[in-house]
């Protein structure tokens, strides 16, 4: 019951999140790390969290070794980029899990007037957006999954019970989301020095960023309805975690408690999130390491609107703990597996 | 034309920013400094930031020695013992300017709600909110100054040039604020060790601030009509700077150019107001240890809103460099004395 | 083959920190939390890390309930708090890892000249100094282990291969240490607050320091000889991490590559001990939520001395972490049981 | 009275810095700014911290320009493209304060054997090593001053006062320093990531790194003999700061509160020199943003050696302050001008 598993991009920040949860995986046994970067060296030089725990190497990509030596694989790759090897991973008879953003968007058009062109339309329609709390069973059969963003992950789980119940001002929804650096990635960049980040706070992207049309498209088909929303990222001065505030008008009063209770219900049977008691928030800091979102919900009745806090660590819940996950759910694992580390407090 | 300067409660993060910013002003000369604690040690002592720059002690809170030695006196305490020490700092004929909340808020019914009975309640009316881009000409004539709270300077600068200029549906403003931690003070809790801070990062006080309602008193200054807006603070694990971002439906189509040379104009003449260049977005890192507040505008087609990001220091324009802003205008001294330092970037 | 588990003071840091490894423990229930504050509260509400994972409720300390509820206890009490209740749990026939200093001392009068009165002298004798790496028999057989100090497990380790091969000369060691800030505990002090810390860096206890002799006890066993060090800690604005930087005079040259294969073969069967490759360095960060020793050695011809550079987590290997490499040890358990994650970078 | 300055080199930290510290200098006018990047653009736009004080643009280094533009001139360059730029600048008749290397070291074969060839050797026996507090009578006649670099001002003014005195063994001398990331320039590499340096520490550089020969030859001027010393720099997850923890074994027995008292005296009537009472230590956090250095030392009797720690900011009396005060004593004009800034703490 061991699957060979191949990860594309094994030289950033989660491809070496995919490593440190993998190593802990009963079911998988990691075959092939390809990089564009350091190829020949081995990951634990690269990495030296990892001495003791993977003696791979990374490799130059090569389809054909990858297909040879994998049965599932992750592509950690930026968007352009995975869309040109997802294909022939899928056509050789391989479970593909995209991190990319590739695979996520329904709509060609959207995908091209946020992203580039796209090279690869007729794979879209199969691609399963892999949220599993929306989406599980569709992930269960699927050949290809596309990993939501770190972004969209927080501000859907936060929004979905609201919406799925229809409590909310459709036009209203503001999303002021705060993101840790790995968000950023492991590219070199003036922006992304540890001087110029450092005791700073800031936002970007204002009403620009391409997680917007991913955010809209899963609210509106929960909302059966087209959705259009304010999204705001900033930069944390953390390495890890997404918090995400969220912002609707009630379209009639619902209280705190009975908001709380409704989004227990809602999530009551999945592992992977946990709602705060009434009156209690989350903090990135609770989820730091591990695949949890948390959620806390206020309902504030001066302004009639209710406002939800999420945080999962982006590296996880919003990379590559997601990922796994979904691996877990289309080989028929248990959906834990490999997912079972505490979140590091302090 | 020297001012003799007493600073009651100097023991605090805005007490020690006092003493480092009128270090540099040449028309002070601080003479008492009290405290409720480390009484009898030099100031340097308990601040090791400020040998060879002041000799003082800290001393017990004694009123008819502060009268003695003052002229201007800073009262840097809690609110409710505040408003016990500022009325015979006045009777005395002393000019006083108070961080605290306690002279904040013309509505004595609207202060009882969010803090406690008020003990002094006739002061109020001649207590001036000193926001000196507001109300420049009031504090030039006032005997007391009630400084603003940091997030109500924060979002109050932001959110001006919109609702003077009628821009905004009053009913749509969410102002979204992230705080460093020197917003808590320098007592002794268990939330605010290092260690329950850093690489955190969570929201608190979610439709329940008391900052909430010294904004809706100022906004609705500006508008003319009352104004109730969502108030979201965060801590951020950082010590200085407050970040918010804020949210409100344009009435009509503006562009962001447009929006950006009517923030410019309306702050044209201020000294401590930056906007940025149409397309760029402040950083709490540029006005850290400075009086600047930076602000940034855009405007969303999208979704028809507007929004501001606004960064200051809470502990200089939030908190001390405002009230020497303050005091400077009260005394006739130029306006920027004692606050040329220039932002600490890196 | 479940073993019953107590932990005696689980509202502090290193209590967290078994909780969070624990959970991990194949052979492990756990059974009974106890805690001076917060009593009655679910530990998943003190510590929001934990909802999902444990369901446990802090109880005030009762011998008769630890003794009746466990088969293995932690003790993770301040120093002097601990000698009072180890003695009882051992007379009750219970394994004790004690993770204060109380028993650490072989010699009694050198525990009274650097802590206090020790009233249970009398269990000295059969106290085994968990350190796995050099006495991994003697704990074996332990119904006492001493779980040694996290500042002593970074220098001893740094320095036990040098010694064990006479290299240096005794009478020129250096300790350099940098620890973060869960060193110093959660109990509510203003030195601990994040603002006082945050961007800091400080020594403290210059030639004081209680970890001294500690050190000064096990380099002895190993030189057979008294050894007198230099050990200067320094606090970093870190959560985890100890980094201790040693100097000794080489007796005799010897080359960085020779150091390093020497160093390579003493640890060569240590689960938890790394040595980089010749040439590199360790970094706390690469040790972060792990159990993980990460040691480098350089050779400079230039002053002849050895420089040895040690890397732990201070909650894992140097506290928590080797506590439950010790009770694995007692208890016939696989070494690494519980200890299985990686460290978490970035 | 006012001199005409150009700052060669000044888009980096610690061109910045000299802008922010210059801004506040009565009798300097900035005129010409040279950078490699972003020639052009306004430095206000460049450093977001610098709008309303500095209207300059960064331009192209053009000799003749900076020639007819400048009395004084700081060269901010990386070493080899110094020693290429100051020879025409002395020539033309400017005072120049170099702040790389190029110029520290008398003996050209260890600059050999340390950097690279030097190009200039004829102008080294002219370059006065601009440490005020060892060479002021030098820097006062001066055309070039060499600005010492960050990690020798830390370490020469911690064992100046022993050394002098003769109380020290010169051949046990350690020097272990640990600095913040703007140490490492405004270069964008990989290991300047802030998600690299976050939440770690690690040595570097160990027995090999630059700064050994400079401080070496100091230590050597002010002992009259050869002095070698083991030096290891460390890497600080903050911005600014770098503390150095000296030791050396004592000839003789000398006592805490004489050591101290005999620091105290040495360095009296220095203007940025603050030595801590007897028993404590400093901290980066109290330097930070100014050009003091604060020194603590410590006599350990079972060891016999005194430790000395020191702390400075590494942007100001490590480099750009430092420099801005040789400019002052240079051109005659009161020590501190422009130096006047308070620590900002916190």
């Amino acid at each position: 019951m061991i699957r060979r598993v191949a990860i594309v991009g094994a030289g950033g920040y989660t491809g070496v999140e995919l490593l440190r949860l993998l190593c802990l995986h009963p079911h998988v046994e990691l075959t092939c790390l390809t990089s564009l970067e350091e190829v020949g060296a081995p990951v634990s030089r690269v990495f030296p969290s990892l001495p003791k725990r993977i003696a791979l190497k990374l490799e130059t990509l090569d389809l054909d070794r990858v297909v040879a030596a994998s049965d599932i694989v992750f592509t950690a790759l930026p968007h352009k980029a995975a869309m040109a090897v997802v294909p022939p991973l899928l056509a050789a008879g391989k479970k593909v899990i995209d991190l990319s953003a590739d695979f996520r968007l329904r709509d060609v058009g959207v995908y091209e007037q946020w992203y580039q062109r796209h090279t690869c339309p007729e794979l879209i329609p199969e691609a399963v957006y892999g949220l599993p709390e929306l989406y599980r069973e569709r992930v269960r059969g699927a050949r290809l999954v596309a990993n939501p963003g770190c972004y969209p992950t927080s501000a859907i789980l936060a929004l979905a019970p609201l919406i799925r119940h229809g409590l909310i001002d459709l036009e209203t929804v503001i999303i002021d989301s705060k993101s840790g650096a790995t968000g950023a990635g492991r590219s070199v960049r003036l922006g992304s020095l540890f001087c110029e980040v450092n005791e700073g706070f800031k936002a970007y992207g204002v009403g620009s960023h391409r997680h917007t049309p991913e955010i809209e498209q899963v609210l509106g088909d929960l909302a059966g309805a087209a959705v259009i929303v304010s999204f705001t990222p900033h930069l944390l001065p953390i390495s890890r975690g997404i918090l995400s505030t969220s912002y609707a008008k009630l379209k009639k009063a619902v209280g705190g408690a009975e908001l709380s209770e409704l989004f227990q219900e809602f999530y009551r049977d999945e592992p992977f999130v946990r709602v705060c008691p009434a009156g209690e928030l989350p903090n990135v800091a609770m989820v730091k390491g591990s695949n949890y979102c948390d959620l806390g919900v206020v309902s504030d009745p001066r302004t009639g609107r209710a406002i939800v806090v999420s945080a999962i660590d982006n590296l996880v819940k919003g990379a590559s703990g997601q990922a796994i996950q979904n691996m877990n759910i289309m080989a028929g694992f248990e959906e834990g597996l490999g997912l079972q580390v505490v979140p590091l407090f302090p």
